[in-house]
């Protein structure tokens, strides 16, 4: 038996299955529409246009996304907009706080940044229904998009290798940031909070569990990075 | 018998068909990407995430048919960059010179903009062989955003009517800005040049024709308008 004062149900309330689903599907939603917005303006910083073009096609991926995930909330009943509306602000602030100044630095955004979204919807997703585990992972999959970033990143260090130390920093800015907007919205929005610390059950508060994540997190994170030449 | 001076064929030669349609599908392109980075950067003027959303879906249009379009391109053996090439001066300067202030200038710009843009590639296809007019048609076919622009345009000018006199005279700087870029490229490509004026035959300069084309165009243009609530 837990007390209160440590257990997830007794802070937050049991999670509501249907709340939490409307929350990660509102949040994803959210966080597509933007990740388009971003990529098509960070196409901009293209030094070719191969590589606008290449860019131009994350971002409709994106987009993509969003209507598949638009779709599944309005099959669920819930308004899209409403169920992105609490989300607006803290990813607008993040990608605000994150505006990449050039191309590179749009790449290694693109690629950590949607990387460690991804893994963290996925996480969060492992606690839902099969219908929606199976949604988020496939928009989640990766479609190539990442050889792309790896592939420019790289060669860029290796003609320069002074790029990579403002760009290793970088990554971290991103994940700092990132964090600083994940307290922001576990603060406001309960139902997810209980499901990431809880589970649907209300089983209670696992701080073990919770370790356990952002180790995985962590480790992926430093693993893209290293993919990319950077330290992390 | 006509003298060079004043014969299609004789000032620029008589039109290369490959040369104007490597041109042509270079243009429409280039065009299609940047209008992709610009309706996407107009999506971050949407009064809200469902309008936002429109816009981007406008944008990945653009996006899906710059695909169909660079594909055509590399099946004809011609490198879809150096097609493009000549073509992403004018049409940059175009973008920053009309550049949207606002969501209603975004609005009128995607909707009269693309129109005549829309109106023109299709007045030269239809001097090029068959497969290329399909192409241009269907990569041109409307797939319902204009009544979107139409209704938010109209919706506004209802609610207050003020706005229509600044949007009129918005119009007419796009149709401007538009001219002097044309001119640039006609000065620039030769081959697109004398398919405009004298078809891929060289069978020569036809004044009445061009006046009759830039008569359909501004029509065309006065009826977009109309449908808008504004004046040309």
């Amino acid at each position: 038996m837990s007390t209160p004062a440590t257990d997830g149900a007794g802070l937050f309330g049991p999670a509501d299955p249907s709340a939490a689903v409307s929350d990660l599907l509102g949040l994803m939603a959210c966080g597509e529409l933007m990740a388009f917005e971003r990529l098509a303006h960070d196409a901009t910083l293209a030094p070719s246009m191969e590589d606008k073009a290449e860019l131009a096609r994350m971002a409709v991926a994106e987009f993509n996304h969003f209507v598949l995930l638009r779709a599944r909330l309005a099959d669920l009943g819930v308004d899209p907009g409403a169920a992105m509306a609490p989300f607006v602000g803290p990813l607008t602030e993040f990608h605000q706080r994150t505006a990449a100044g050039n191309w590179l630095e749009g790449l290694v955004k693109a690629f950590v940044g949607d990387g460690l979204a991804a893994d963290f919807y996925r996480e969060i997703a492992e606690h839902l229904d099969h219908s929606t585990r199976d949604l988020v992972r496939g928009v989640l999959d990766d479609t190539g998009h990442s050889a792309f970033a790896v592939d420019r990143v790289r060669a860029a260090i290796a003609a320069d290798p002074r790029v990579a130390g403002p760009l290793a920093l970088w990554g971290r800015r991103l994940v700092g940031e990132a964090l600083t907007q994940a307290q922001h919205v576990a603060a406001e929005r309960e139902g997810l909070t209980a499901l990431v610390i809880g589970g649907v059950d209300g089983s209670g508060f696992d701080l073990n569990e919770i370790g356990r994540m952002l180790t995985r997190l962590t480790d992926a994170h430093s693993a893209r990075m290293a993919a990319l030449g950077l330290e992390s």
